[in-house]
């Protein structure tokens, strides 16, 4: 790294722990730690704590805060991004907090925030599968489903910062399930962690041969990872439940596409650890729902940061926003 | 308006009629004509019947070229608008054709041109229902479903042109009708003109009390004009088919709107005539699929423009673009 360049503060705040790297200027992680998450006390401890963990990281790596550029962040929350106030953070406790101006006076560094979701977005298009793409999906399937929509090389918000929420896309209608939004029949609420695991259970006695079943017996639950697991090693029922949740991706994310016409669409987070299997179930519902130029278009992968995606994200920002 | 200013000329290019217009540069129509669209001969006579109706109209209106400022296209077709290179427009015949160096070169005046839906959204926000919204979210329901997407101000075309294709987003993917593109199910073949007066005739013998069954039995056919006719005069058959037009078209539009967020939705084309009756249906379904938030952020409106939006918008193109 040339002397001239300054560090890069990437975060990635979650609701059970704080990812921290320093970047350097062209996105490489030069460190990076993590502490837990202390959502005691309505998360009031919690900008302390980021605070005192950066100031004290640059001391050990022997850096002042005039190398550092400034400090990115990625928040599960619904926020202003130009002002970087925060309304509500529900994994955080949080309710009106203005983040920006806490950080920047305990650590005399300017703060720039956005979405978890779109965090992890630019973080796969400077460094992962979006590389390269400036029309880009992504989509993250953990225990809920949350997406950044990349257009024209830029995150986009909506009126009201609520672009991107595809986890909330009813696909089911008419007999769709209770979600945590208070509608029915969202994406989240099948092809989920979450919804796979419902799957699983709704039916688990009529597929006593399968390894879920076993699973079930000995555990007394399902977790996602398992059916996936079970999926990988050929089994009936596993397979099953993945080609229902494909079924419903590839739906969604084909009606996205003949919205947005993406170069590329990125499946991320824990589910997408199912690799090929997933990828090829889900391109092959994709191409059913399709317009033909749209599939011409755009190209599916598994992302491939994992937990470096946010922190990576959270860094570009600090590079273009401030 | 001031002597400094120029003409922007505004083309709306049907495959019935080309519509033309000159507006002064904050976009009144000063003057506006047509002319049909002679689709003889592989569209071949098009480009030339509109550069000599334009150099007609300008020496009738005693104006030169040196007073136009350049020539606005929305197109129904396939194109790069970065070139000016159409590759099809299916109800012209045309396949690559290079329409802004061929208008350039008979009128030495520079062209812009884009997607009819595009720029029909663009005369909206411009001058129409969309007057201060920059995340707008337009669509037209005629004999097809068209969209056009503006984002931070700008028209949306996705990574080769194809976004705004909402009228392919798939709504009924287990039973649906085959539609024009090949695929099943799309929201253009139950919510369209077209996809309406296939609902009416599809049950007209079980609705013998409807003024559409009188309609039919005296014409032989049901326009989608009958359609809204009857229903505004109460009739319970022809209710019916908006309800059910306007719930697959409430959920397509909450859907786009949970992944865009817009501040603003543009209801236009022949079927929007339907006025408040149409859009009070749509908007009772869009608030059963769009998230909170995401209904708070967004107004429903009917496009006020008419037969216009194409000709604005287009002019919108060489204000701005040119």
């Amino acid at each position: 790294m040339e002397k001239s360049e300054k560090w890069l503060v990437g975060v990635d705040l979650g609701g059970t722990n704080i990812k921290f790297a320093f970047l350097s200027e062209n996105g490489d992680i030069l460190y990076r730690w993590s502490i837990p998450t202390d959502v005691s006390d309505a998360g009031n401890n919690i900008i302390p704590d980021m605070a005192s963990s950066i100031s004290q990281k640059l001391q050990e790596n022997k850096q002042t805060t005039s190398n550092v550029k400034g400090i990115g962040i990625g928040a599960p929350a619904f926020m202003n991004m130009e002002t970087g106030f925060i309304y509500e953070a529900i994994n955080l406790g949080w309710k009106n907090i203005d983040i920006r101006s806490m950080l920047e006076q305990r650590l005399k560094l300017p703060v720039v925030i956005d979405n978890d979701a779109n965090v992890a977005a630019l973080g796969e298009m400077w460094k992962g599968a979006g590389i390269g793409s400036k029309d880009l999906l992504c989509i993250t399937i953990g225990t809920g489903i949350g997406g950044g929509i990349i257009i024209n090389g830029e995150i986009i918000h909506g009126t009201n910062g609520m672009a991107g929420e595809i986890g909330h896309i009813t696909v089911n209608p008419e007999n769709g399930i209770l979600c945590n939004c208070g509608k029915h029949g969202c994406l989240e609420t099948i092809s989920s962690a979450t919804g796979m695991v419902r799957q699983a259970i709704a039916e688990i006695d009529n597929h006593q041969e399968s390894l879920l079943f076993t699973s079930y017996q000995q555990n007394g639950h399902i977790t996602a990872k398992t059916i996936v697991q079970a999926a990988i090693e050929n089994d009936t029922y596993a397979l099953k439940i993945i080609d229902r949740s494909s079924y419903y991706l590839g739906l969604a994310l084909a009606n996205i596409a003949n919205t947005i016409n993406p170069s590329r669409i990125v499946i991320g987070g824990g589910v997408s650890k199912a690799g090929s299997l997933l990828l090829d179930s889900i391109r092959k519902y994709f191409n059913e729902f399709a317009l033909p130029r749209v599939q011409m278009g755009a190209d599916l992968a598994i992302a491939t940061l994992g937990n470096d995606a946010g922190v990576i994200g959270a860094a570009w920002l600090v590079k273009n926003k401030l």
